[in-house]
């Protein structure tokens, strides 16, 4: 498809992470092809003077590292090897660096795919958010060969404040930020409860997270999440329904491995509350909204802009 | 009883708490006087150079301010209200500081009681630890009258790094106290399940310990007690029971409220079982064996002392 050696690195996936990294990636003079099936992401990144293309097919002969930061392990699965996939048009030996959140079962069945057909794999899903993506300060949890993590260096070096390397095979990056989703999930769905615990008894919410924050009943979720509750400001930095359907992998791991985990499970029924209460994509912290519409007590007000004191 | 004129602070109930806070006060100067049932405790205070008595009648003539810091509202009101408590002894005017985890319809309603009498009140829960106790640098979720925070000044200044003034009216330390033991518990559990999950998943847990401290999924208690998870150490610094307790007033507040808190619940029902198989004595972070106990993963060993790398 193109006589240009294959040494560019592909980016798919240019929603807020994706798009993130891929500008990352340009600031640190690397050549960089963006792929997204929407129109509006790819002129977003062409504003950045970022190239791009609508399929993965169009990017495969001249990537020989490709970076797949979309949505699931569905999204993932019809980029490399649906119709328009990568996998037949890159050449041997190139490499996929896998970083959405998917199931550790998932990832490590995926490594084994992708060796049959002769590509190299990272597990490698990442943490920081949109600031730090754009920034290129994510934290990488990731798992792979030492030919991958060669392979792979100077994309991981522009991408990532911090790469943690947790294994030779795919599924252990996985496995660990499953975990993390896992405690993320619940401690945004705690510090939801708690607050609205505190609202009810009729606490000032400012005092009382001013209190929190500075006790042992912190946790980075509760610092970082309720300021949008305070502020009533519920635009999406990350939404009720990516911890619907990650909170969903940790309970269907823990259906894989027999484990009973009745905290997650019951974080899970509130985002999943949420959803269905309309408010998928609105902020995460938006399940408290679930404990509010069922109970005596009001929310901050969105134009209470002194919220926080 | 005594001729002394009532200028000592008593300090009631000389458990770890206890005995660490009326250390701190000797060490700031204070004329103190402890008292506790168990001999043992008064021993203990006795060998730091402070003297303690067996019942709180016998400080009563001697203190215009006792610390009350023992285990809950029962023992709260045997020690005031008790054949040989506090009131009817101690002086009008004189001050109570209700130290204890209570129900904040509880302390409320004890400060109306305890008005009747002519005697102030601060409702005056902490956190921090033993640790902090013994250095004088408890955080005071705290609130009362002007006149109570006067008369109560050179105690909080002793035992106290930081001060929360949370209202006018007994009710508002306990609120605020209640959320933080929610969100404490909640996150104990979390942090159980979610090392239950990374084990099973065959994970190495001082890793993934090292990786989630420095993630989102992190929180003031995971980083606290997973050590002890780590150490194979469950020594109490808190116990189990504890959480079973606090959690079960947080329970109860729900329910008086009418707020459906299903978290906390979860996470209750936990620190149940943990407490049912026995290990109500040993550390919270053995609510981490109730996981193990139905599944199939082991935890690290006490003497693989390497544990934290």
């Amino acid at each position: 498809m193109s006589h240009h050696s294959a040494s560019s690195i592909g980016v798919i996936g240019l929603g807020a992470m994706g798009l993130g990294t891929a500008t990352a990636l340009l600031d640190a003079g690397l050549a960089v092809i963006g792929c997204d099936i929407s129109a509006q992401a790819r002129e977003t990144f062409a504003s950045r003077g970022g190239r791009s293309v609508a399929t993965p097919t169009e990017l495969a002969a001249e990537c020989d590292r490709v970076v797949v930061m979309v949505v699931n392990a569905e999204q993932v699965d019809a980029v490399l090897f649906g119709e328009q996939g990568l996998v037949g048009v890159m050449a041997p030996g190139s490499l996929i660096l896998q970083c959405a959140t998917v199931a550790p079962s998932y990832a490590q069945e995926l490594g084994e795919r992708l060796a049959q057909v002769n590509l190299l794999m990272l597990d490698a899903p990442v943490s920081g958010g949109v600031a730090k993506a754009r920034s290129g300060e994510l934290s990488v949890m990731s798992s792979g060969s030492e030919a991958a993590y060669a392979k792979g260096q100077a994309v991981l070096d522009a991408m990532a404040a911090t790469v943690y390397r947790l294994g030779a095979e795919p599924g252990a990056g996985s496995s660990v930020k499953l975990v993390n989703q896992h405690l993320a999930g619940v401690h945004i769905a705690a510090a939801a409860e708690a607050m609205a615990l505190g609202l009810r008894m009729g606490l000032d919410p400012d005092m009382l997270y001013e209190v929190i924050i500075h006790s042992a009943g912190n946790s980075w979720m509760f610092q970082n999440r309720v300021p949008h509750i305070l502020k009533g400001d519920y635009t999406p930095l990350s939404a009720v329904d990516i911890f619907v359907k990650d909170l969903n992998i940790v309970h269907q791991a823990g259906r894989e491995l027999q484990l009973s985990m009745p905290v997650a499970s019951s974080a899970l029924q509130q985002f999943t509350a949420a959803s269905g209460a309309g408010l998928g994509r609105e902020d995460d912290s938006a399940v408290i909204k679930v404990y509010q519409r069922l109970s005596a007590f009001d929310l901050p007000a969105a134009n209470d802009s002194d919220g926080q004191g």
